[in-house]
């Protein structure tokens, strides 16, 4: 977050935001400081070196595109230039004619992670945030590959906090609206592959390192947004990322 | 450069290797201190944020795999944890039956750079180096997206060094070795899209950063290598990268 005094990681208590000295991913210590919502400002609640992104990782995303369910999970990277934090704007592209949300349960890695076997990812696993991995879709069927199309400035937005306390496997819902009508409506049970086999497979390739995220796939009813909607991504247990569309300037 | 003393940039200078304090990316110092190339190890000459690479960049390479030379250039990403310096080994993964390399000429940014005109590409360009694109061939075409095939740990040396004085459009030599065999034999006047072209073409899509690397795309002649392979890839004016492939433990 944002304080008056600067950039501070916090935790949030029935007090208020007690601010924290240096950084979870690291090393860190509690303040008796506390601050209010109102008097701050939320950041991306990690600046990644990597965004590893999974795609078609839900059986009806994958359905609407005509896509099949891949046998292994489909990985891509997204710039880390394109995180941005809560409330900040999500620029439309004048090279696009088509800008889509997709709303994501996004893990945060919380050690340097290779070659981590499914039964051990508890062991790197920081928390857990939302996403919304922006897409440009007429620019990424052009390409066929997914950078350009998924990598401008801007098209990950994550937030608003990591919850250290989260089972996807307890099937919590994961709601995207639009200007406050629901487009959509998951669960994070849906997961083809899950948390502890992506991160297995993931791992299986390059190192992860802390504040590495991994965006796991998302659910069916992406769709376009035009600048000034607003869009709210929601999960349940987490919370809920907003950012509004801008047009580019 | 790793030195007795800890890491260091430096200069080639007639009388050995010039120590700096700080960095060329942000602000450096010109010691008295020189060094000899016997007593110090090359590293990576950066450790970018972002590897941006381009894909079938030089006719020749296109068409070994049947390829068309694409309208415009095609961009995807390497991961930062895959970058190695000259003469660290490059892993075999086991999840492979096909690696190989890929010797390309490499972009250094020495600026913040976004919506960059061709005509003013020098602002942003600190220099440029050598770099290996290793890519599991297998891995690439059964995952259509790149990101697999070319991202596991170690699969992006570069180096030796970075030069400020070069010109790709002069047609500098490009060649690349296994084995002290000649594979690959390019000409840097090769390249469909230009330095400027792609820098321009990138950054209307993502900011780079200072340290951020493009990998500009390998000439024709690309094949498999083995454990135990020595590989060496040659620019005219730059210098040689040299890795030896090892198998993974």
């Amino acid at each position: 977050m944002q304080t008056n005094e600067g950039i501070a990681y916090g935790t949030v208590e029935p007090e208020g935001i007690r601010v924290y000295q240096g950084s979870p991913l690291v090393h860190w210590e509690a303040t008796d400081v506390f601050v209010n919502f109102g008097d701050i400002q939320l950041l991306s609640p990690v600046l990644p070196s990597k965004v590893v992104a999974i795609g078609r990782n839900y059986v009806d995303h994958a359905a609407e595109f005509n896509n099949p369910v891949p046998e292994e999970p489909l990985i891509f990277l997204k710039p880390s230039t394109s995180v941005v934090g809560p409330g900040q704007p999500v620029v439309y592209p004048k090279l696009t004619k088509d800008l889509q949300y997709e709303g994501e349960l996004v893990v945060v890695i919380g050690a340097v992670a290779r070659h981590v076997p499914a039964e051990d990812v508890g062991q790197v696993i920081l928390g857990y945030t939302v996403g919304n991995d922006m897409t440009a879709r007429d620019l990424q069927r052009k390409d066929v590959q997914f950078t350009r199309g998924k990598g401008f400035d801007t098209f990950c937005p994550l937030g608003p906090a990591i919850e250290t306390e989260f089972d996807a496997a307890e099937g919590m819902s994961l709601i995207t609206r639009v200007n406050g009508e629901v487009r959509q409506d998951g669960s994070t049970a849906d997961l083809v592959f899950g948390v502890a086999e992506l991160i297995e497979y993931v791992t299986s390739v390059m190192t992860l390192l802390p504040g590495d995220v991994i965006m796991t796939g998302t659910p069916g009813g992406v769709g376009p947004v035009q600048p000034g909607d607003r869009m709210d991504v929601e999960i349940e247990g987490i919370g809920t990322l907003t950012n509004t569309v801008v047009a580019a300037s």
